[in-house]
Parts: C-alpha cells; structure tokens; sequence
C-alpha cells in the first residue's frame, strides 16, 4: 500500500520546499512528504503545507484531507480559486510569532510617539533639543484595526506601556483596558479618535484596499503628534500605496511605516522607499521559525490521524 | 509676622526659577515663594526646591526644614558640601515620570534588538533584506542596572514584551519574572548573562565612572545581537565617555545609546554624535511635566505643614 502523502509548496520552487520536506520528514515518519510537481500518486496526497503556491496547482486531489498555511495568514491560499472547496483551510498560530509582532508594533509605535527620526536627524546635526518635550503616551491614542491573535497581544502591550488604546473587529470584542469597535458602522467613530493607526487585518475581499485616502482623511486631526500615523503589518493588499503617498504629501498622514506591500519584494523604483515620511521593514515584523512552524503542522497531523479535529481552521466564507 | 519662605533655584539663573515660582505661588497661598538671590531674610525661609543650585548657595538658612530636588535625581544637591547638615533632602517621585523613562527604555531596547539601524541603511539603499530574521526577544538578555522606581518598572515592562531580564541593586531585591543580583559581588555574574545593559542608577560616590571599559569587557560575549549594548539613561556621571568610543571601535561593544553626559548639553566637538555605534537623545528620556512636579512639592510641604512626615527621603550617607 502507497502510504499517505504530505505534499509541500512554497512559491511553486522545489528548492524552496527542501527544507520543509526535511523538516517535516522527521516529524511524520508514517508520511511519504513530497514537493509539488513530484512524481506522487495523486489519491494519495491526504495533506497539504504551502505558502504562495502556484494557483490551479492544488486541484485534481480526491483524497485531501486539510491544506496548512505554512504561516499566519491564508490570503495566498484562499485567492486560488480551483483551491478544492469544501477542504479545511488552517493556519499556523504561534505564540512566538504573536510575540515577534507585538515586538515590531511596540517598537514602530514607540519610535513614532518619541520622535525617534526627529533626534536622530538632531544628532546628525550634532543638535542638542530646542524642545525637548513629548507627549506621555497616555495622549496618544492608538488604534488597532484587527482584535484577532495579534491584535489583541499588539493592542494589550500598547495599552501596558500607557498609550489610550481602541481596537476595531468585525464582530463585536471585550478586551480589559482596550475601547472595542465593531463593524463598518463604527469604523468611523474608531478613526476619529486614533493618532496611530496600527492595521493587523487578514486580506479578504472585506479588507482589500481598505487602507485609502478616505480612510485616512477620517483620522483624528489635533492629536499631539501633528498627524495622523499610519502602522501596516496586516498585508499589502490593504494599502493603496499612492493614497499613501498623496496623503503624506498634503499632510492628511503625517507618517507612515509598512512592512508589507502590493508586491513584494518593494520594486527598487517604489517612492516608498525614499519618501521621508515613510519607514519600511522588509516583510519581517514576525518570521515565525520554520521549526517551530513545523512542530505546529505536524503536531495537527498527527492529530488529525488519532481522529481529532483540526484547530485554527478558517472560515472560508469571511476568509480568514 | 513675616511669612514663610520656599526659595527657589534653577541653575542659579532667575529667569528659570519665575514658572517655577507661579507655580509654586498659586499652589501655597500661605508662604512667600522667591528666587534664591532675592531680597529674603534667610531666618524666615524653611524650604528650599532646587535644580542644580550654585554650590554654597543653599548655606546659612538656619530655619530649613526640608530641600526638595525638582526632580527625580539628587545628585545635583549633594554634591555641594555646603548643603546644611542634617537637613532632610526629598526627591520627586513621579509615576508619570516612570512611565515615560520605561516608553524610552523600551523604544531603545527594541531598537537594538530588532536592528532598526540595519534596516533605516537599507531603506535608504533601497534595498530588501538579505537576512530578514530576528533573534527573538527571549533570547536577548537585558540586565537592568539601578531596581528602584525606575528600574523595577522598566525591568517588569521588558520582561512582559518578552525579554529574558535581570536587575542589579545594592541591597536584595525580589521582583517576581526578574533575576535579581545583588551588590558589588555580584556584579560580575549579572553582566556576564548581559547582551543589552539598561542603566538606571543613580550618581554617587560609589556608581561615579562605574561604566568604564572593564566593565564592558565583562558584558557577555556570543549573545545574539553581535556584541553587547550598553544603553544610560542614569546619569552622565557614571559613564567613562572615551571608553565607550574606545570599545566600540575595538568591538568590546557593539552599540551604545545614551540620554546623558558627562557635560550637558554635549559639547558640538564631542565624537559621540557622529560615532556610528551611538545613538544621542538629549536628556529627554523621562521629562518631567512642571505643574506634575509642582503639585508633588506643594504637596510634601502642605503635608509637613500638618505635622505629617516628608516623602521620598534621600538617605544622605548612600546619597540616593
Ligand atoms: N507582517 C507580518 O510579518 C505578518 C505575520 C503574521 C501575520 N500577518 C498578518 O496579520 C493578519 C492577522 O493575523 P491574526 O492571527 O491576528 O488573524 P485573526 O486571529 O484571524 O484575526 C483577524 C482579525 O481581523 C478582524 N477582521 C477580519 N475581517 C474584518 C473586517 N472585514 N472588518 C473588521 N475586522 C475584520 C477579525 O475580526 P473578528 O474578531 O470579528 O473575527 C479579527 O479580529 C494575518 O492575516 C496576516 O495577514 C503579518
Ligand atoms: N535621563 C532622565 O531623563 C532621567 C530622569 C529621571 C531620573 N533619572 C536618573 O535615574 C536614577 C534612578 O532613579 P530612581 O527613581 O529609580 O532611583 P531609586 O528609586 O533611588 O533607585 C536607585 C536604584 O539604584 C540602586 N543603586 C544605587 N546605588 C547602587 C550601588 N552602589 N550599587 C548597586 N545598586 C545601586 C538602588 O539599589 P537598592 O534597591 O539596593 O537601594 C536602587 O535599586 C536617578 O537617580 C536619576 O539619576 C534620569
């Protein structure tokens, strides 16, 4: 008997896939665990693990028990229209990578509300302060857009740290210490009083292009960092990236700082590297490690094989 | 009758002593608030608030009944030997204060830690990362110099965003997610487990030029970030200046932030501008808001008005 198949897919490269293929080989000593476009039996292939495969290139398996996001997110998953309906989609939550998040996020947020580009042109000058003062966060009001896993770590760290934290959600949330909006009907009332902006959103055909001018121009004016301020490590596909830069230009955004973008890797042309209003980080506000990403898949598998239901599953119909 | 009197003094210059002055003024209505060097008959003055006095100035009151420093450090105060003997010495203790001191402590912290360096140079190159991964916070050990107000509270703060940190005090301290050390004896093991150094400590005989080049060569090697970090935001009294250019440039350390100076503001020729390894903020790590300050003061000195004990004592053998 063939045994059961684990088929691995990142960015439809093999070489790419090697890794993980090792990695969950170790794990999964019953599977066979093979890269796309290997020589498989295809009614054998019971699981799928990819990041940005090929689209089309999952169809045509009878036997597919669950396709896994080698990540957080499900976006390059879902977008695949032959993806096989019906099959359960499930994403990595991580702990770890919850935290590398909140990391980044406190860390942009921070470098905003204490002028960080503004002492270190200073210093460039050999400056000491002519106005030393800053606003203690508890003026700054921060608002993050996705209560989800990370929002909720993201948002409860910001508020310990003092800052006058909101958070926005589709369905309604309770957090201790955080203001919760929900819905499009609050989206409005949640802009108005946000100095921050802080966007870790899933794309879905709800979110896409959500991040525009009008958006923007909804922000808080009169907070105490002489603009509204953008923070996005949701996905590129919420932000059009030229209402950012016409926004920075005519003061609607005061700043902004991505790591994430339409298409990655950022072009070397893109304005956004070199606006002075903006700062990039290069996709990376929370790699999760690939060993840790592994345990986590193949710790479902097995699972999954001893009868138990998969968890962090996704609700193909709101798309996350 | 004549009044009480509180003098003040800041700088020895007038003109910063007047808001000083009305705050004062408005806060207690009951005594006489004047600027040192104003026409008072010393015998009627029973306190004093003081920021860097003019040494002997401070003598031959014989009726004072407290000093208050105006704000969180003293050392400004006891290094005048004339300072009148016996009298209490006070300090502000500000929560709004702390607070900020942790925002910076953290913002510089994750700076180090998530190379926000590294990754401004390659925005500015234009350039996508080459290795995008982060050591996670847990592996990165902060050592925080100095558990008093500020530091317990920096120190509990890094821990929750996930940093693996110890404390060093002079006395015992038990702070619960916290490593603590204790005293000279221990100072070589707590900055052998150190990849980033928070200083917090205050300036006395005993912390004077305490971070000098031996004792970064005892800060831990083989951490994650390169080379150990030095970050002070106590005072500037307690660094060695050209040893930390010296072991920045033979890699004894890797980087250095620092909010204070041995002379402040820091002269335009000093090297520590321009240094790469060095990021300058002035002195601004935790300002204190005046009417904060002021309403602590007139407080302490309306409740010794009452007869209640003073607040926030320096103990003037250890001089902190
Ligand atoms: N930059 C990076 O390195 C990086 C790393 C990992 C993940 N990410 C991104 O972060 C995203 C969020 O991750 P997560 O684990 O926190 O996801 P999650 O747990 O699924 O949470 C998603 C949150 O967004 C909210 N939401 C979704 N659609 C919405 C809509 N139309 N209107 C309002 N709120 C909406 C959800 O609302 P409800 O609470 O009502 O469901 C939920 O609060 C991922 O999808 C991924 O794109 C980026
Ligand atoms: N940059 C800024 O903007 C700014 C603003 C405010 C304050 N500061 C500085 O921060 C300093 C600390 O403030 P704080 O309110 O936290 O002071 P604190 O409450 O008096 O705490 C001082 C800490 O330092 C420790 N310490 C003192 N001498 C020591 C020695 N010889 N060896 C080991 N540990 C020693 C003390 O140990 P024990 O616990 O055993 O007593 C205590 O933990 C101030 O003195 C001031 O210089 C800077």
């Amino acid at each position: 008997m063939t045994p059961d198949v684990l088929l691995v897919s990142v960015g439809g490269d093999r070489r790419e896939a090697v890794p993980w293929i090792e990695a969950f080989g170790r794990r999964l000593p019953g599977l066979a665990v093979a890269a796309l476009g290997d020589a498989v039996d295809p009614a054998a292939v019971r699981y799928v693990a990819a990041w940005k495969h090929p689209h089309g290139s999952l169809a045509g398996l009878p036997a597919l028990d669950a396709v896994f996001s080698l990540g957080a997110g499900v976006d390059h998953l879902l977008a695949d229209a032959a993806l096989p309906a019906g099959v359960p989609v499930a994403r990595v939550v991580d702990p770890d990578l919850t935290n590398r998040m909140s990391e980044w996020v406190l860390l942009q947020v921070l470098a905003h509300h204490r002028q960080a580009r503004r002492y270190a042109r200073q210093q460039a000058e050999a400056r000491w302060a002519d106005d030393p003062h800053q606003p203690a966060a508890r003026a700054v009001r921060v608002g993050v857009m996705g209560l989800g896993v990370l929002g909720i770590d993201a948002a409860t760290k910001l508020a310990m740290v003092g800052f006058d934290v909101a958070g926005w959600s589709r369905s309604p949330r309770d957090v201790p210490g955080l203001a919760c909006y929900a819905g499009t009907g609050a989206l409005d009332a949640f802009l108005a009083r946000t100095d921050i902006l802080v966007v870790l959103l899933p794309l879905t055909p709800d979110t896409e292009g959500l991040l525009d001018a009008r958006l923007f121009g909804k922000l808080a004016r009169g907070g105490r960092l002489g603009g509204p301020v953008l923070v996005n490590a949701g996905r590129g596909g919420l932000q059009r990236e030229d209402d950012i830069l016409a926004c920075l230009d005519d003061g609607t955004l005061r700043a902004a700082t991505l790591d994430v973008f339409t298409r990655e890797p950022l072009e070397r042309a893109s304005p956004l590297w070199r606006h002075p209003g903006v700062t990039v980080t290069p996709h990376n506000a929370a790699l999760s490690d690939p060993e840790a990403i592994a345990d986590l898949i193949a710790g479902q598998i097995l699972a999954h094989r001893r009868g138990e239901p998969l968890r962090h599953l996704v609700d193909r119909d709101r798309a996350y």
